[in-house]
């Protein structure tokens, strides 16, 4: 038997490897931070036989209660990732397999590896709609890539997403991986429509450095950008520092950020009703943006979420709050389960890379629809 | 230079050869017909040279007003068909091209063969969810196939889409095509949530062998399927007799003919207005696809289209008019262009097989908000 | 249950339908011909159950010896085609099958259609190194298209590549797919050192009328066209009359004419030892060709085959004879099996289209070999 | 404009970036080496302009000589990699684009990714007569992978085939994986039969770590690992001590070590004449190797290479010549080129991964009449 986490966002710390059935394992914290629970391995062992696994300090996670009802994804070929038997004791986290092959991986989510961003931020470029720019870089040196879509002069709105301000929230990337596609699909008319008028900037990866790391939440300072809005630094948080710089440069009309989270097994939207300049308009827009939302995709809810800020009392430090205070706009934070979508739900994969690039494909109507209302 | 038709939708008839600058055809009336507008034909001859095309029978085809304002489709390869410039000067349809390759096709709309019918056919029936039956044959002997998805049995609601009556209209099973692929996309939470409560009953082509013969309206005997609802027989229109009965035997709750218009340049639907039974429901839920329809997709539009019938007046032997007025329920006419969408053009391809499999994909929202409202 | 032979290259007679498990059938003849041998059906019933048919005519067939051994091949998505369990008690062939679709396809071997036929000429062409031209028609009114590779007036060497005179003989087709893709695969340095010095003049179906009839050996008019070398005629064979006036045009230093043969399940070829002109030179390219093909395709060998001709016995009426006798150099025939390479034998497949484009792209090796010795 | 070398093999140092027409840039050393060639960098800047760069410690790298005539990889999408114009003065190499997008990926070769590797890895396994197992780890915690392909225990022969030593060799790797695709490719008979007798052993990267860090020709550690062979150890050489170990252990009939040579502009063998036991025999199994290579194979040849090694003085250090020893068999170093094969140069790519797959599938040929030569 043999354990690596030594590759793009591998997270593992091997505590016991010689029982078969009692493998003993620990997530690594995010450097200079408590937060763990993002997970990420390479297993390799006699074929045909069946290994336990357990998380011994998942209840010392981040979210312990993101474990109840969580099943762990694998994969033997890195791209098809399939829900395994997993159980949570309100202690250790414990799942197992019979290997069909050697070598299978193991993960949180499906992973999104660096490459692959880097390949997309390429490929994207390619298209004449498209402007690739860097910002600037992360603490370990990494590119804070920015797409440009569509005619920025001739544009009336101005629509920017970004995605993994929490690096371990990998659905956050297959989702803007799926939005670009069909945003750049030249036989889609809502698209063609939307870019007539509208220009996109898009952050694919706020947090590379931490996607590398095998990080759940923070950067490599262990910092959470997510809590950096209102005095984010060079220094400490150089991704927002340049994100919001660039939109206080350009402006924007409607905001949103890709997340994961850890417990609600649905899709929903944290909206900006706690923020100081919340009124009827940024109300309908909300309002207009969920109903478009839920009408194209049955994995889109209002139901389940996040309890919603009293008038006055959102926390400016999150992105999606200080953007919407900022810019007096429709400003979202989307959230999307590591577990499944409770009311669709898929026994073999649960939410998958291919659900998450769906929803932000579905995620072009609610825009079109909302900036319908500006 | 060389020219034939011969091959599956072929239809030219050569009557000069000689001048590269004045080569000089005729479109073949549909057997036992007066119908003729679908051509079809390779032309060979020494490439990088230019050469110009007239089709001298063009101002006595089916609809000449069709060809103002149209363009050739010519493909090299098969497979991407692109818009040539062509001119109608009220007699004859000019059109020229300087030949990348020996060999090219010309067609009025990109083809949609036999052989690629029935592969989607064999392909879509691997779905569990799909079950694939034969109502009996045309004339010229060839299968009336119907495509079950979904469980019947648990269904509440019934829809019966239906394409190429008409068999020149290519469009209208490009369509489907794209119609089955994303209501068979397992990651899709729309077609998903559909199958849920729906069955679908799908005829991908009402008119196998017009389709192969390359004929504009009429089937193997020059019948127009589209005006036998009210009388079909198995002598001279089967292929509708077998549908109509299967149809009445099943019944249904939504109806959609996908055809191609020869002149309008707009997508619309052609509704049931001028049947005896119209009523408020039947205007609601009409009213609730069009809105569903232009709200998801821009290629859809309700300014342009036909003349409304006036109250009891509709013509019953029209399919979509006998079936609301049967099953008094929802039933639309779906029209494509020939041309292309005037309000979002594409200078290279015009209307597409892949803007009219996108459309075909996009109908399954306004399908499912009218069933909402039954 | 269901059966229909209506579509490209079907053939098949319903005797009785009625018990599932004695589904009695008949090959159909070729058209004026007493030839038969190929079938290709497809059969829809009810899923999940098991069906027994009966070939009732095959002891009558043209090779009875070809079903000892002998699978049948069946599809249910019209790519893949499997073999299954077929027994030949010297008068019926048997074959049983239960479903796992309602539909599924019956073949003597995977069909290659017309349409496939024309979308091959239309990719290859696009190849600047390729010029399609046609040769004239069949009786049937299709063309005769020869495809030339490589560059006629540098070229030091012509190559002759013909298949399907024996139109049922698919793998034929399949070879010349394979030989294609492999010759102008820009990477692939055999290929384009052999294209430095070569043309390539290739048939890919020297009988597209008895493909789309479903005939075994014969054209429209039932001739078998590999006896028909010594005379041929516009009358009753314009298929060999025009190839051999376009090689006796051109002239050629290596012809190859592909195969299929029912009865012996190894690939081999038929040589030129008996026509009046052989010698040592001949002998030698044989030779070399042989020895060449063997090293590099285990799929090929020279144990097994057809008896060889005694000195002056060749039948000059056929193909690779006359051919070889006419232009005084190698001129084979290969033959490929329907049933499998029992040396080499594979159970879920037999001897397929994959295999024979495999020995097609390594003809390449054998043909490069032989013209070093010219 | 703006710089980056921040990803798996990235290298290169920004010595100027002021002056569009002088970018002025260092390759770094390998870490602990005095070795450097290898670069590989993103460059971002205004499109549709022209760039010049300048790499001003060119005569300085492990094999100035390899600039002369060498013309450097580009690529904007990092998939297909084009030659551009590139000049060496004897000081600097100069190279010059015009940006088509404004983001361009330059390499001294096509690389060949970490995560393609592990990609490799995995998909390999799949394949039942695949076996994937860690030797051990690298000197930076990364797998020393063995692929086993074939059963061991039925086969005659063993054959080792190990890729970049040298990490900066890409092409061994795209090597290995065009061999790896052919040998299991189940319709291909030469590699079925292959594998009916004999087993191989692949080790696609013999230096992952180098690999990841932009190395030209060393571990993490500094070491030149074909200098290893006859001393390795855990604390310097790992990757050697472990693949050694390996081979020792399970023996081997023939030894295969992919490299790429940066200077001559061939594809071509370094053998074993220098080692003490070289004899006829040897010397017999060689010939067999090149005269099969040669004639599979237009890209390889035999006059241009290395200077041959007088008997008894090879050099035992180097993987090739101490296998050859210490198994007594055919052992050979193939050599593939940075610029490209000057027999057959493709002036778009060059050397290319596509045609080192091509190299790479085409061995199975000589290592196929090789050992039957055993």
């Amino acid at each position: 038997m043999y354990i690596t986490d030594n590759f793009d966002s591998g997270n593992i710390r091997v505590i016991a490897l010689q029982d078969p059935q009692d493998i003993q394992l620990e997530i690594k914290h995010d450097n200079q931070s408590e937060f763990f629970q993002w997970f990420h391995f390479r297993f390799e062992a006699e074929q045909a036989q069946s290994y336990q696994f357990h998380i011994i300090n998942a209840s010392q996670s981040a979210y312990p209660q993101g474990w109840q009802g969580y099943q762990v994804v694998a994969s033997y070929d890195r791209q098809q990732w399939f829900r395994i038997d997993t159980d949570y004791d309100g202690e250790q986290l414990k799942f197992s397999l019979a290997l069909e092959q050697s070598s299978v991986y193991f993960a949180y989510f499906a992973p999104y590896s660096y490459e692959r961003h880097l390949d997309l931020l390429q490929t994207i470029q390619q298209d004449p709609r498209v402007r690739l720019s860097t910002l600037g870089q992360t603490l370990d040196g990494r590119d804070m890539s920015l797409l440009q879509i569509g005619d920025a002069e001739q544009a009336k709105h101005k629509v920017w997403v970004m995605a993994r301000q929490h690096p371990g929230e990998t659905m956050a990337e297959w989702f803007v991986e799926g939005m670009l596609a069909t945003l750049l699909d030249e036989d889609n008319p809502l698209a063609k429509k939307l870019l007539e008028e509208t220009v996109f900037y898009v952050l694919p990866n706020m947090n590379p450095d931490g996607s590398v790391r095998g990080h759940l939440r923070t950067n490599a300072a262990g910092i959470n950008l997510n809590r950096e809005w209102q005095n984010p630094s060079m220094e400490h948080s150089p991704e927002v520092f340049l994100a919001r710089q660039k939109m206080l440069e350009l402006g924007g009309d409607l905001f949103l950020d890709i997340h994961g989270d850890e417990s609600v097994p649905y899709n929903f939207v944290a909206g900006c009703e706690g923020v100081p300049s919340y009124d009827a308009r940024h109300q309908l827009l909300e309002e207009t943006f969920k109903q478009a939302y839920m009408a194209i995709s049955p994995d889109f809810q209002d139901q389940h979420g996040y309890a919603k800020n009293k008038p006055g009392e959102a926390n400016l430090k999150i992105g999606a709050a200080w953007l919407g205070e900022q810019f007096k706009t429709l400003s979202y934070t989307i959230e999307m389960p590591f577990k499944d979508n409770a009311d669709l739900p898929d026994e073999d994969y649960g939410w998958s890379p291919e659900r998450a690039m769906q929803l932000g494909a579905d995620v072009l109507f609610p825009i079109k629809q909302s900036l319908a209302r500006l």
